[in-house]
């Protein structure tokens, strides 16, 4: 059984947020009430995977929309959208969520309709649909994972990661509840190891078996032969289907190839993004050296050294197997024209 | 200027070293005396590098040959060099030194001759060898890195592995020389870090600019272009030119691959082992896997999970560009032809 999504209304307002930087070794909820503690949250990654931080900036929309309505409602409203758009450039959910949250505020006021009530069913309704979204791609990923076979991901896209039940998860979740979950190779994903702490962390709680590795082990261990598939997520897909997705996935993808292992990237369709003509268009984010030089506080390297730290990496089209969408199983070409 | 090798001989016996777990925090260095001391200092990589760890094996073995020659120091050395040779199963200088050194013994005690001082003459060479083996290597890897270009490393091939200048680093400090130093992309090289920990740490110390990334970086790294060539030590090297080293060289060889970058590999003729057949036929190391779930004894994981821990991966000789030894640059097909 996979945990339960780590995001909570609270009542009357505001979000109930699992911090995920404080994992696997505590469990400790944010009760966020404003815009800035929001924006806070999704910046340093208490909150983090692309779908989820979409489905917690609607939210966060509709904390501001709260109060008075019309003008001054829909000033507060575009404040915050501005505010939680600037966290994180890479993943478009969070922009296309942010937009559409803009626009029903402004067909609200339009319209005469309570402005806090109005946000809240959207921010829901996002959720809703990503939950949904998640469900179908457990349900066609599913169908692609060989009988029997060890999967590999990278990252998390599970649960923590979305309103459901994952989107690279999904498939093995799905596979669980008739109990033929395959084993999931987990490779830790340095800086921020959201794979040792967060997959591996949500894979156990749920009872999958996982094996964690290092990054740098991956293509050794696609070459032990029983890998059946890769399953990443996705930050945004470009119009040409490169995918942008958590740094690392660039490697496993020329691993998977070098083995002739499929991969297939798993994403809900607002991660597809048809306004980006190709990855090399797709805004890398490039978080601070000091999470390469260290670990928790604690320094790694000799103090003073140059690092890199870009979030994420491009994985060209050729690369992918096919992108599993809620609307279907797609060749990477083909992806743009799942969306309207 | 390159640092100083982090070995000593001890007055009137003895090896000092320094704990390069310890590294870049803690500069301790170790006064060992015992070949159980030794052996655990191999064993917990507080010495490591494929051509060091034979220079200490050596070292420790002459350590062994001091006091009673004839059949009691014979047997002495064997007892010391079977428990060093269980240290470690991948490197094959430590093993190659290991035969030297019990040979050496073999006909210091056959010829009558002081035992402890045959010993550590013949250990001395060996680091000695060691030392003009690393100059020519970077002297014959200096021509292969192009003018003004970055290299790429993996793990710590430098002087804190060797008796002398490195051997992937080697050219680095030949080219420093000359006041053309290249800058040098380090990989972390995760579990252990000697990347971040070691090559950021000597190089910096050599006032040599390098830039740190994580191992998942690497392939992305490599788009950028501006990486000249790959520069990688080796642990072992068989027959038909496959090369074992730190884990994540397969993976950086896969990148470099995709790229069109030259990968050479650096290594002193001690580290080529006509004996083993192929990649397939290299013993790789497993190590414990809590170094995979935690750092320092910090638990990066959920307690209890399950990880792979191999210390080395195999690259085929399809993915090297050339091999670099003491004897000259030669395809991979050809390493066996250069050695007795």
């Amino acid at each position: 059984m996979p945990i339960a999504t780590p995001v909570a209304w609270l009542d009357p307002s505001g979000i109930r947020l699992l911090d995920q930087t404080l994992l696997p070794g505590e469990e400790r909820y944010l009760e966020l009430q404003t815009i800035e503690e929001v924006a806070e949250a999704i910046g340093s990654l208490r909150v983090r995977g692309a779908p989820l931080i979409g489905i917690v900036a609607a939210m966060a929309v509709a904390t501001a929309g709260q109060g008075d309505g019309g003008a001054a409602g829909l000033e507060r409203v575009r404040w915050a959208v501005t505010r939680l758009a600037a966290t994180r450039p890479t993943a478009v959910n969070l922009h296309w969520a942010l937009r559409r949250m803009e626009r029903r505020a402004e067909a609200a006021v339009r319209g005469g309709e309570g402005l806090g009530a109005a946000l809240r069913a959207e921010a829901q309704a996002i959720w809703d649909e990503d939950r949904a979204m998640c469900d179908r791609i457990g349900e066609l990923g599913a169908g692609l994972v060989p009988s029997g076979a060890t999967v590999c991901t990278i990252c998390n896209a599970g649960v923590l990661a979305t309103g459901g039940i994952g989107t690279a998860l999904a498939p093995v979740y799905t596979l669980q509840r008739t109990g033929r979950a395959p084993r999931v190779v987990v490779p830790e994903t340095r800086p921020l190891l959201q794979g040792s702490r967060l997959t591996a962390w949500e894979l156990t709680r749920a009872g999958v078996e996982c094996t964690l590795i290092t990054d740098g082990m991956v293509a050794s261990r696609l070459r032990q032969g029983d890998v059946g598939c890769v399953l990443v997520g996705a930050d945004r897909i470009a119009r040409n289907g490169d995918v942008a997705n958590k740094i690392g996935t660039y490697a496993l993808a020329l691993a998977a190839r070098a083995h002739g292992v499929p991969l297939y990237v798993l994403a809900p369709t607002s991660t597809v993004d048809p306004a980006t003509a190709d990855g090399a268009a797709i805004p890398i984010e490039e978080r601070p050296p000091d999470e390469v030089t260290g670990w928790r506080g604690r320094p790694t390297a000799p103090a003073g050294i140059a690092a890199w730290n870009p979030a994420f990496d491009v994985t060209p089209a050729e690369l992918i197997s096919a992108i599993v969408t809620d609307r279907g199983i797609v060749q990477p070409r083909d992806v743009a024209g799942t969306v309207d």
